[in-house]
């Protein structure tokens, strides 16, 4: 199973022999998307992986104590370090490419350097994040957000997931929280990532460089009624939490249309979600972005305001709970501008959230993009030819040269 | 544990023990709601007690191969028998009365006939009837619609529930199919039931017996979209079927609304359900009742059609699939009258289903509904007083007598 580092064939060749050895893990077979709940089997056994490849390479992996892991080339003490990587965790049913193509090309690109006979003269350190997706326990990025201190390690251990494990119990130990020696020692951070748009498609482009992240934040609204009989209960007399949340979907599309913003309800809980029974609460939950802060707060405070009035007409209670917030990450514009150049690769804004998102306020932190002909994400239909991860591949390289 | 069947005190005093005995059965201490799905470990252990309270009043019982048991007082063989109980399932979280209430009664108005010397002439039966709510399994009033012949035996056999055991497996048998032999001994069904809404609250009756059942269904709308990235989509490129799903809940209620017909929308079902992913399918159960056939025709195909139309400009697909559909069902109009009659009470039309329903097509069928004081069904809400339970045992007893 252990791929040979110096391994013979094309590039796009060695990634797809790399890359052969992680699909199948986590895969279902029904959907043909993947299951990688962070530190459930199918990401323990990814995590596994991590190490083997670090340990054929020779470089010593480090855990945080977060659920994050590093492999390092150099000296950890030595500082500096430039880290790459990204997260081995999916959303349901997500595709393959979201999170491991940025660590698989970390190990490549290690290659690329070791095969070109590149001593960096910095550290290098290839990274992976722990529970990126927040599929599990509700919060995205949460390793970055530990490390950094964006949130508490108690909030963080206590988060629990859907059967009621914390993240804690997951973990195995209280999480370390904070780690500023660890970030002191990092000079930047690059994560290579699947594009999840189509822009790359549309200017004929393998690669990207990312200017900034869209500000962005989940909101959960409860709506509770009175459960009742489906068949008896006369419609004048119904206090019907779907109804709100029906009310709800339509005015959060309306108003991000309105604002050229992005607003999703993609996530409902229904008690007690049975055919003859009228909901006794209903749960929503809004996911919601726009390219100026502004435009985000006017777009939640509107679709607030409309739900309110609604909820009102049906008799039911509502309340919004901001369950988290990333404002406008401009990632650091001299090391974006300074990559652009070097590849010659467009530079280009997005609105997913990422770990690199996180860091940028602690580290000089860059993202690359590789193209997705399908323009589809967080979906099996996701995709990218060997041949542009090949090039994604070059591109890291190169950077990474560059920067160590 | 068990009752003695010459219980001192008050009725509403033996009402409230042999009701205690039950009451702890599946109960939720969450919601304080019942979890009493068909042949799961709490319907089970109700199925002992209902032979338990069989073999205290020396009834012998037989399980007729489709899930349901009959207790018999008198000869099974001398026909003519006169059938009464109801169903121990649940909905998620139900009340406690919905069913059990009505197999309670009935051993209680067995002990009223056999303190007062009562010898029925004809053989009294009380029965069990399995999956009455369909929570299990999908399909409302199984036991009663295996019975009957009105659904197939293979089919009943195969219908699956979340986990994906059969209906057969969970029966640890094929299903028996209809038994038109013991329909044939059958001369009356009277089903005892909680009311389902306020009517005799408004009407300051305890009591009521049933006129007819509405023509009710269910129909499963199954949304397909394109599952995608919430963030990074542009509004304009997605095909979101959850935007078809809720502009459905929001028609449906309105078109039933404009009929004084009733319609819901309490179940969905999402893939992926992340909060950061635009699903690619959604599922939406409707359940649609109206007091006149046409009238629920109507009210279905005029949401099919404002679906159909939402779905093109959405970029979505819509298929509708009739699931369940259940005619009209006037009860036995004689039989209706005498009661009503021999016990000065209202005659009501009811929304719901129930086994008496199916019933009611094969053998002169009547329903008694006991005063719900909130109206509320298929919730914890729930609710019968003692009082109002023994004077539906003192109407049983007395129907029972007269029938016998």
């Amino acid at each position: 199973m252990l791929t040979n580092t110096v391994e013979e064939g094309s590039l796009p060749n060695r990634f797809r022999k790399l890359w052969d050895e992680i699909a199948p893990i986590g895969r279902d077979p029904g959907s043909g998307g993947y299951l990688r709940y962070a530190l459930t089997e199918p990401e323990l056994r990814l995590r596994e992986w991590f190490r083997e490849q670090a340990d054929l390479r020779d470089m010593p992996v480090v855990a945080d104590g977060n659920g994050n892991l590093f492999a390092w080339w150099g000296d950890p003490d030595a500082g500096d370090a430039v880290l790459t990587g990204s997260h081995f965790d999916s959303v349901p049913h997500g595709g393959a490419y979201d999170g491991p193509l940025g660590i698989v090309s970390a190990w490549l690109a290690v290659d690329e350097l070791r095969a070109a006979g590149v001593t960096p003269t910095r550290p290098l350190v290839v990274g992976a994040f722990v529970e990126e997706e927040g599929a599990r326990f509700g919060v995205p990025c949460l390793g970055s957000r530990l490390l950094t201190g964006q949130i508490a390690a108690d909030r963080a251990g206590g988060l629990r997931d859907a059967a009621g494990v914390s993240f804690a119990e997951a973990l195995g130990d209280r999480p370390a929280g904070a780690d500023p020696a660890l970030l002191g020692r990092l000079a930047a951070f690059v994560e290579l990532h699947v594009e999840q748009g189509r822009a790359l498609v549309d200017q004929a482009a393998p690669v990207a460089v990312a200017s900034a992240i869209w500000p962005h934040g989940r909101w959960r609204f409860d709506f509770t009624g009175e459960g009742n009989h489906a068949g008896t209960t006369r419609m004048v007399d119904r206090r019907d939490p779907m109804l709100t949340y029906a009310f709800t979907v339509l005015a959060a599309n309306k108003e991000a249309r309105l604002r050229d913003a992005h607003a999703t309800v993609g996530r409902v809980a229904v008690e007690p979600n049975a055919t003859n029974a009228i909901p006794s609460r209903v749960t929503g939950w809004l996911d919601a972005r726009a390219a100026e802060p502004d435009t985000l707060t006017g777009l939640v405070e509107a679709v607030r305001a409309k739900v309110a009035e609604r909820a009102r007409r049906d008799g039911t209670e509502v309340t919004l709970t901001e369950e988290s917030a990333t404002p406008l990450v401009s990632f650091d514009g001299g090391l974006a501008d300074r990559l652009a150049g070097l590849l010659d690769a467009p530079v280009l804004p997005t609105g997913a959230g990422h770990d690199a998102g996180v860091l940028a306020a602690h580290v000089p932190t860059a993202m690359l993009f590789v193209r997705n002909p399908t323009g589809v994400s967080h979906s099996p239909a996701e995709s990218a030819t060997d041949a542009d991860c090949a090039a994604g591949v070059t591109a890291l390289a190169r950077v990474l040269e560059e920067l160590t």
